[in-house]
């Protein structure tokens, strides 16, 4: 087991690829095996007395703090938004817990928790609860930010992995690898043509125009760290299918092709903040992009790819000259912190 | 305002203190004012088409990891599992949040979660959802763990700071001081006659025992950063009473007065981990005692002071000659990254 190999905890192990899945693998699962954390979702549903309430948790440790096209404040509440999303769920309570290094200065802090009062009006949530602690100076970074999130399934869909089935079309909402990008540029101090801003953006109104406008969806995911590649492999793994996709139809704009080229980065293993992809059955394909289009976000939406039933649960990629290859999980860490 | 002195968080803001509710009350609580944060309890009451459940949230940061009477594993469950029980819930539902340090040995972290699946197994909880981020050497501090909490109010309960009046009498649940004690020998390096261990334990099969007897509870409050000071002085506040306790009545053990003495501090202002303070009507107090002492950890619960009507909400000692002093919260940092 690749895992035995590391004594220590690497900075990989906390990429969203290849090693993470490891490590939850062998050490945090086996503790906690139940039936939520089985469905491998982006949170748990839960049944309270006939309601269902989806319920998620995330930590932000985003490095810089403030980026193009958002902050550590903006991720700390669309992030968690986004995975009540993906349960169906209607995002409604956050909580919101931090951890500040010794010596933040507070007028980050205020700017911050500004962002963090935007985002929540934005979506519609409510921060009903939090806490709050100070490390020395040297043992955090600035802040770090959790936030869990509770929303309600208001209608009796069934958005899950295990439902993605044989002929489902697969449709990204947009183009990919903004966020990583965004970030790695003003990490690294690359200067582009024009500014790469980061997806960062909630998700939960266009899901929720879905299940009103009855589309079925089988599952949802976004796409945060490991990319498109990786959040792929996760359905693929949960429902034991094989998705092919075509690397043609994938939206990337001009900036972040011209940017992973220099780096030598496949922008499907980039980041996203903004982005998920969408299995629905052939029936409702059409109805799901136009209501997703609806959106000013996701106006390059497009049907990238499909299911196929298989013994083998692979992402397949099929490039621009037709050659089709395995596209894997992310293997090792891209860009540590980008969220 | 002695908060705009400070230009940037020190480790105080993060102390349970007085720092700290200026800090929430100059630039969290404005930004988030809704009816949940204004009742200043441990966590949200929220309604779900008539069931009514806790949600709670605590990011845990001690150092060291490992303590005499616990580790931040423990800590984590029990904390937040305390935190819905003082709300009158039943825990149910956990999310376990960790940001790792680049180079934690696999060993340790195996034996963090090791203890997480041992408290969470002892409160009847479950982890259901989670969250794995790694930061770089120098960034953190092997590992900070955060859990958020959902519980469910299963009688028509009303246990809120609000309900705290006039004649009340204060219980705790035992003896204090042992946690910031035990973390601070560790720490320094002190050395006593007999090991101090830490009261870390959960409080919710005590509280559960006192609805399902029908005790009559106003408020609870568990003990953390801060001390029972501190503890009191919020509910003071947030009811708009004077509590009035006898220092005599106060179970402290011979350990915990010896080292506070040697190092200057005052017990009512340490951390605990395991100790409440439970506000019930002189009708309900026998049957709250009794109720109480059936749990092995709170053997020696106490009255200690009762609630008086006044226009000024404070908090007043007695001591064993008689003399009655003002017991305000606690001011400064007494000892940092206690939970």
């Amino acid at each position: 087991m690749p895992i035995a190999e590391h004594k220590n905890v690497l900075l990989a192990h906390g990429g969203g690829g290849k090693l993470m899945h490891q490590l939850l693998k062998k050490i945090i699962f086996p503790s906690f095996h139940n039936r939520y954390l089985e469905q491998q979702h982006d949170g748990a549903v839960i049944d309270i007395n006939g309601s269902r309430i989806a319920f998620t948790t995330d930590s932000y440790v985003v490095s810089p703090l403030f980026f193009p096209g958002g902050d550590i404040g903006k991720l700390a509440v669309y992030g968690t938004v986004n995975d009540l999303a993906m349960c169906g769920a209607r995002p409604r309570w956050i909580s919101l817990a931090t951890i500040i290094e010794e010596g933040l200065p507070m007028e980050t802090l205020s700017k911050v928790v500004e962002s963090i009062k935007e985002a929540a009006a934005i979506t519609g949530v409510e921060i009903v609860t939090g806490d709050t602690k100070v490390v020395d100076k040297g043992k955090g970074d600035g802040i770090f930010i959790n936030t869990a999130g509770i929303g309600i399934i208001e209608k009796p869909v069934n958005i899950n992995p295990q439902n993605v089935c044989d002929g489902d079309n697969v449709i990204i909402n947009g183009d990919v690898g903004r966020h990583g990008m965004a970030i790695m540029s003003v990490r690294e101090g690359l200067e582009f043509e024009s500014t790469i801003t980061s997806d960062c953006a909630p998700l939960s109104h266009t899901v929720m125009n879905l299940i009103e406008n009855d589309v079925k969806i089988h599952c949802l995911r976004d796409l945060t760290r490991g990319g498109l590649a990786s959040g792929l492999n996760e359905i693929a793994s949960a429902s034991n299918n094989q998705i092919e996709i075509d690397e043609t139809l994938i939206p990337i704009s001009d900036e972040v092709k011209g940017a992973c080229e220099i780096l030598g980065l496949d922008p499907l293993y980039v980041a996203n903040e903004g982005r998920m992809v969408i299995f629905v059955p052939p029936s409702d394909t059409d109805k799901a992009l136009e209501v997703i289009k609806r959106d000013e976000n996701s106006k390059s939406a497009a049907i990238i790819g499909k299911v196929k039933k298989s013994d083998q649960p692979i992402v397949l990629r099929k490039n621009s000259i037709g050659i089709t290859r395995i596209l894997d999980m992310l293997s090792g860490e891209q860009l540590p912190r980008i969220c």
